[in-house]
């Protein structure tokens, strides 16, 4: 049964598209000529630091895992894989250990790590490479309240999981399907993983995110990809990736390492992210949070070959600030826009896949604060060569909210960040002088066989933009651009339609599910 | 009298700030150690293009300039200095001529033309550096509509103009006063540039620009700064800038060419800006946009070389897009701001100057399509290294409407591009091992040393965000940033405390405009 899912019939994007209730011409926001399953880079990185800049940073970098160390905690076997390779183990307590590195052993245990690898999705067409000049756009993960403008924030659901993962597979501007989106709240902890990634295989037929919550939840996120792909295909090929957090700053708990191990085990990918807010567990100088985070990731990326050499991973990279006022966390403000930039050239250094900044803001509304902030962040991940943004669509709250507004304005700014990403052709027809010569000085070009030739795709057509005159745009009501995607998001759920699933997975999906839920009591930590 | 006019005493942006009823500790906003006259800038530029293909563009210019030509109408003196210097001109009638120039001719008069130079303030501690590795910050320019929040769109009174001024000078984000900032719809046509230029005076003690909607309005700008700088400061330096726009495709009318001509007599400054609709009055393809726009520009700013060598000279871009449905122009869309990015590329190689980009937007409201397209826009004018910035702050509705909400929301986030332009720091103090080093893994950085030595200055503190916990917002009233900015602007303009100007040059200067008003009729055009 499974080598018939493994390979379910190739169905192209835009076939999938046209089943839609919105015919593609006229309508806005139709950009056929950028849609593809995953981005191909075609503007340069935005190189901020000189290599003896980056030098001093990778010093840094050596010198705090060989003079101060990783906290392993938890994970007798993390220890023991790395004290074999050549790390210095102190003993702190009987669940706690001190691990130092010599300069440049984590830099060689990484060697074996491939620069670029695919997240292959059900939907052969939707595979996503990681790495190198390709980049994926993906969701937010992990805020446990949801936000709308009609009923507030309030705490996420499995319906807000499932409606957020059918937002996504509508839109074209996204390529992945990411990881926990939001957080069931009214499911049980040790169960709600099962429903979470039973969701993004049966309504979206993109590459997801596996759960990391805890071992076993990381091993039943990779055995219901066996049933979906086929246990030979899973072993051979990456299907799944976990989303791993250091516990900064300068810990690794063995809850984070052995999920690392069971990805890793499974030839599966992870990410390995510190999470670094200046001032609180990062220096609050840039330069040596971006130093920290290259050894925190660096320390948690290694792990992985030391359990199955050539398991995909990605380094990764979150850069925070701080309300020096309040001492809340802030997102979205220049200083870690910078330091993302930085933490690309080091991945390119290190020719490892970097996951990097996205959509983030501390804002409550879905108003000019959110995506002022949205674009800083953004950009950093556009300029810097991130491969995996996760994060790139609905994130506000610092974190905490999942908005369903935020999610389309941040969708149709990715459709935007397509166009960026295409780069600027220069060539004989993009110089276009037959347009200019065609009518000649003071005359406009509205009807060159040029015009003609490129108006379809020229440029970017937004949906959710409004750029009316204002007479028109008054007449239709004056809303401003959180209230067209309020309207826009209650629409695409209404127009959404489940890609298809073989009857015989999808029951042996809930066979698995139903059998994990039976054999064990509800837990809610 | 003026003598004593031209230098001032000085008066430094924080001992004139801290005239204002805000007291600078915990307010928020308050970042003196990011305050300067105008910035330079440390990050590199973002170079997109190879030097082949900017080749392309360059030459694609000069065969516009060579086989198509420009149009030169009503301005008999600039067709006779441009065939003196070698253009090939053609009669097209009694009014208009086609001049056409052979490769590299236009290029080589633009030698005489300084890299960089200085436009002295009134308070010389405002005095602003335009060209080279300087940015300075204008606000927007030209809309015939104001708008707030309260009242909504109407047109632009002296009251509007005035106002937009004293938020400007309040502003620390802000380096230039700019010029139109809205039009005085209550004043004559012909009246209005008195009070306009007067306003920046009188209100403002930073750099600005004159009238150029005739010669004569020219003359008389250039003449209240005779009265307020000196005869001979004004004839040995520059005081003033014109903004002139060519009329695209390749024409240049007798009113800008005769407006440049006396701006370049005067030893004064100009910028040349061609206002390329893309698929309107130029290309679709940016390439050809560029390509135009730099040809455009370099003839615009040859005609300044050609009436004083060595006037100060800006070269211009302004890159808009078009909405494919409804043939709107639209603005802070990707394809203009990699438009921009080449710009800044062909602007070094000249070694000129450049005015480029905004905080450009379509929006009618100031909300997150307002800040969204900003951002898209402004990020190119920050990273290709452009020199004047016109259009920094308040630019709404496609330039219609000059908003005082969105003019608080870009000043904001000029503040916050003060950091991001200051780049990354790396040193032993911004690496800050010692900072990790002092408690160890696992424990927070809050009370260390480097955090106390760095809190105050690590980040940028906006004063528009709202970075507080949900439940704080919430209980404040749960606004947007937009009332919040609806707040600061009346609050500021309550604040505000004109700078000190000496009583004779005031009446000196009302006395300038009392004869001039006198001496004509209202027109109305």
């Amino acid at each position: 049964m499974t080598d018939q899912i493994t390979a379910p019939a190739r169905t192209s994007r835009r076939s999938r598209r046209a089943k839609g209730a919105e015919p593609r011409s006229g309508a806005p926001g139709q950009n056929p000529h950028l849609e593809v399953p995953f981005i191909t880079r075609g503007v340069p990185t935005y190189d901020l630091l000189s290599d003896e800049s980056l030098q001093k940073i990778e010093d840094a970098a050596d010198r705090i895992l060989a003079e101060i160390g990783i906290e392993f905690r938890e994970d007798p076997e993390a220890v023991r894989l790395f004290k074999a390779a050549g790390a210095t183990v102190t003993e702190i307590s009987a669940e706690a250990w001190n691990l130092k590195f010599e300069p440049g052993l984590i830099r060689s245990l990484l060697q074996t790590a491939p620069a670029r690898f695919t997240q292959h999705a059900r939907n052969p067409a939707n595979s996503v490479d990681i790495g190198g000049d390709a980049m994926v756009f993906a969701p937010a993960y992990g805020s446990p309240f949801v936000m709308d403008l009609d009923k507030g924030r309030r705490y996420g659901t499995i319906q807000d999981f499932e409606n957020f993962v059918k937002l996504g597979q509508s839109s074209p501007w996204l390529h992945h399907s990411g990881g926990t989106i939001c957080e069931p709240t009214d499911i049980a902890v040790n169960k709600r993983h099962l429903d979470m990634v039973y969701a993004h295989m049966r309504y979206s037929d993109r590459a997801f995110l596996g759960s990391i919550t805890a071992p076993e939840r990381a091993e039943d996120s990779i055995e219901m990809c066996r049933i979906l792909f086929g246990s030979d295909f899973v072993n051979d090929n990456c299907v799944i990736m976990g989303n791993f957090n250091t516990t900064s700053p300068l810990v690794m708990d063995g809850v984070t390492t052995q999920g690392i191990r069971a990805y890793a085990a499974a030839g599966q990918a992870s990410i390995h992210l510190p999470f670094l807010l200046g001032g609180a567990v990062a220096p609050l100088t840039m330069a040596g949070a971006v130093a920290q985070c290259l050894a925190e990731s660096m320390v948690s990326c290694a792990l992985t070959q030391l359990v199955r050499p050539g398991a995909p991973t990605v380094l990764g990279s979150f850069l925070s600030s701080m309300s020096l006022r309040s001492g809340s966390p802030t997102f979205g403000t220049s200083e870690p826009a910078l330091g993302s930039l930085v933490m690309g050239q080091l991945a390119r250094r290190l020719q490892l896949p970097l996951r990097c900044a996205g959509n983030f803001s501390t804002s409550k509304l879905p108003d000019a604060q959110a995506m002022q902030q949205a674009m800083m962040s953004m950009m950093s991940a556009v300029q810097c060569g991130a491969n995996f943004v996760l994060h790139s669509a609905g994130f506000l709250d610092g974190l905490l909210s999942m908005s369903y507004e935020k999610f389309m304005l941040d969708s149709d700014l990715c459709g935007a960040l397509h166009a960026y990403l295409k780069g600027l052709e220069v060539s004989d027809e993009t110089l276009g002088i037959d347009a200019l010569a065609e009518k000649g000085p003071g005359e406009h070009l509205f009807g060159t066989a040029h015009t003609l030739r490129h108006y379809k795709t020229a440029y970017y057509d937004s949906a959710l933009n409004d750029d009316q005159p204002f007479e028109t745009w008054d007449e239709q009501g004056g809303v401003d651009m959180a209230t067209r995607a309020n309207t826009r998001w209650k629409d695409t759920l209404a127009q959404y339609e489940a890609p298809a699933m073989d009857a015989g997975t999808d029951d042996a999906l809930r066979d698995f599910i139903d059998r994990k839920k039976a054999s064990m009591q509800d837990a809610w930590y």
